[in-house]
């Protein structure tokens, strides 16, 4: 997709996101967002957290507001957070499925935008597998609607970074001391990214990036990570381990991986692969799963395992940045 | 499809959708609607009108109630609108997908009826592609059930006639002197079939339908119209001009428009081709658009269009349809 | 699908659809209910009735806590009402389109329910190809969420036999006088299982299943049953007769039933034909109906049909159901 946007535009999502007090009001990227507003939407999201069980925390925040969840991809956890997220703020949820209607009528992005803003849609929470996608919306949409990126290519997903910093926020209490290794196909990653982001404002010891030769980084697009093609060596002392979903189908094209046994064997986290780890390490995964591919599944369920919890931060940090970016635009 | 009805029944939708007391019951065309019903809805949508940016009028008046949205053909625009209207007055909205499920396994039209209707759903608003579909579904209804027509095949769509009319009288304040141009596809147009009727209904000077041969309508069809194939007469002293969105596959089939410059070129609006009309002639679509086809993008994006406005009095118009049938209702 | 579960497991769905005080936490079945939870929830469901055109009973019982529709197989009406009734009670619905999404990527069903588990979804709505499945996932849910079968291979289909025991309740006084007729594809026919053990439960005279022999199901499967092959037996002196909707590509399988017409004359429900059952015989069926092949559209509108009947107290069931399951948790 054309977007008649040049590349150096994309450089100044940080600043695109906020307003011209300095407040967020959209959130496009954890990259280039201050400390300050990290730990605040994460103290935020924390106090929307209830025990298992108990009824889910909820405010009549976001009453009369509309959030639009316009997913170009295909997606149920990430759209189902954010559906909830909104609900639970008293919010009205409009979900679009944008593939089978509009998009078949040849209609472009920025008119389905005019369209949802006309309908007076206050939040767009937007995935696509378009780079550049949400700041080239957030360009446009007038001043009370706020864009929150659900999702965009490989480059960045802002809402599952912080969930990913909150979880590992309640498990562990110092960053400055924190090694983080992310193991999988690092390259095609927008989590890794987003999570990149987020760890290196907090501060951490070290973040790690464990993949196949294949599938590194571009090294100019992560710098202070470091890259390593070793899970072995990348979970040393590790106190915070995150493996990623890898697509089956990029497997045999790996050199010396023909087949997910082998992929496992070489980059599957496992019970016995973690002894290499701190022994209070905690395993995330952002879902959905590969059992048996990227994560042994006893491993996945075993007591060091925070996977769901990071699924309960989600709604939390959804419903954290909504409540944030409103406020922003109540301030206006 | 077939219905079981005779034509002739086509021909008393207008009173079909009145009860007893002459008030509207269902909202199944705008062709032979009064013009005091007519100004009196006008009316009601433009109080649900707030300005830009602000939170969205609301109320409790449907709470309890149930909308069905029933897209027998896909929409997103409509389907999002009349969800939204819904919401905002309180209601329940179900929103079936139709295409997908019982009409798999050939459940009948009226049998989904039925089923909607004994889960008490009062407000039925339907999209089909079979002419007379939502005046047959009205005739079989129970007496708490209205019918509310959101685009029936090429014969009309009441709710985007009313919104254009809102349009027209929030910009226009004369009727009794206005000259409407509507270029297109006319043929197959129930939008513009629905803007014709209302125009005439309250009034206006001239409506002006605009197409190549191949597209005109039939003049039987449309009495007191003025059909017309050169856009540069029919923009004369025009103080609306509305263009209809048009199938690309339609253009090759045209007489001396092979393709779609040539279909620009001679019946697509732009800047300078406005110049033909009024200094303050306003330019409507109902979207979604094809931009450089029927319409110069910049001429969509400029100061003389209302088409985003034309999406915002969507959702006021159907709030106020959706609050009118059921104030009938409750008076039954 | 391998559930890892052995088939002794699904013996005790019965049981483990109960907590340790005996109250009804999950509903996976109809079989092995007693007859005083059953009353108790068909008095609780009757109490959420409303006279037709009325406002549909409501209340906020469930604010603040979330139902979940899973659906993996396609199903308008049992969703919508699953969806109104969970609205109904003021809860938070969250539809799931799964076949498009997470199995797309090949997640797992454990991997989903953990995922909705951690959205803090209260109730999950499952409906599956697969049998074993609404059990499988009771298994594995956590102590907060139920588990609500919507609908599970051909094995059962608890509410809907609720709600058809619900609408005979309401026709038909004395229980343990009762000749019940099921008509069609019994073989294949979770809602005959689900009919068949609520109405033992309760004690009915007499349940006949009657189909062309090779849509017979095991007699081992449904002990107490009168399994029959001629309609016209069947409906003798029946106080209650249900016909079962059949695929139509089966059809053409069956012994001497060459083609529709054949269906039709031999198992198809009739005015003719229900002379043979008592006068004030009711008439059922689950839908979505196939007119002219397993009942006469004429049967299914005339007076002693009670179709539409079933699907408002679908609804009232679900409702009671959901309530009855809160209330179970609530008070754990």
């Amino acid at each position: 997709m054309k977007l008649g946007d040049s590349a150096e535009n994309f450089e100044n999502e940080a600043t695109l996101q906020l307003d011209s007090n300095g407040e967020l009001r959209h959130l496009l990227t954890l990259k280039g967002l201050d400390k300050a507003t990290l730990t605040q939407l994460l103290d935020e999201a924390e106090q929307y957290l209830t025990s298992p069980g108990s009824v889910p925390a909820r405010s009549r925040s976001l009453e009369g507001r509309t959030v639009g969840n316009l997913f170009f991809e295909p997606s149920t956890r990430t759209r189902a957070s954010f559906d909830l997220a909104g609900k639970r703020l008293g919010a009205d949820v409009l979900n679009l499925d944008v593939n089978t209607s509009s998009r078949k009528k040849g209609e472009s992005i920025l008119d389905t935008i005019y369209t949802l803003e006309a309908m007076q849609v206050d939040f767009m929470v937007v995935r696509d597998a378009g780079a550049g996608v949400p700041a080239y919306i957030a360009r446009h949409v007038s001043d009370h609607v706020s864009v929150l990126n659900a999702g965009e290519a490989d480059i960045s997903h802002p809402t599952q970074g912080l969930l990913d910093l909150l979880t590992i926020r309640l498990h562990k209490v110092d960053f400055g001391e924190l090694i983080v290794a992310i193991v999988g196909d690092i390259q095609h990653s927008r989590v890794a990214m987003s999570a990149l982001h987020g760890l290196q404002t907090l501060g951490v010891a070290e973040v790690r990036l464990i993949s196949p030769p294949a599938l590194a980084p571009d090294p100019e697009k992560v710098p202070g990570a470091r890259i390593m093609d070793s899970l072995d060596d990348g979970l040393r002392d590790a106190d915070v381990v995150m493996a990623l979903r890898i697509q089956r189908e990029r497997i045999g094209n790996l050199d010396g991986i023909p087949g997910i046994d082998e992929y496992f064997a070489n980059f599957g986290l496992s019970h016995k692969r973690m002894k290499i780890a701190k022994a209070d390490a905690i395993v995330m995964h952002p879902g959905p799963m590969n059992r048996g591919i990227e994560i042994e599944g006893a491993l996945a369920d075993g007591p060091s395992s925070v996977i769901t919890e990071q699924v309960t931060n989600g709604v939390a940090v959804r419903m954290a940045v909504l409540d944030r970016v409103a406020k922003t635009m109540g301030t206006r």
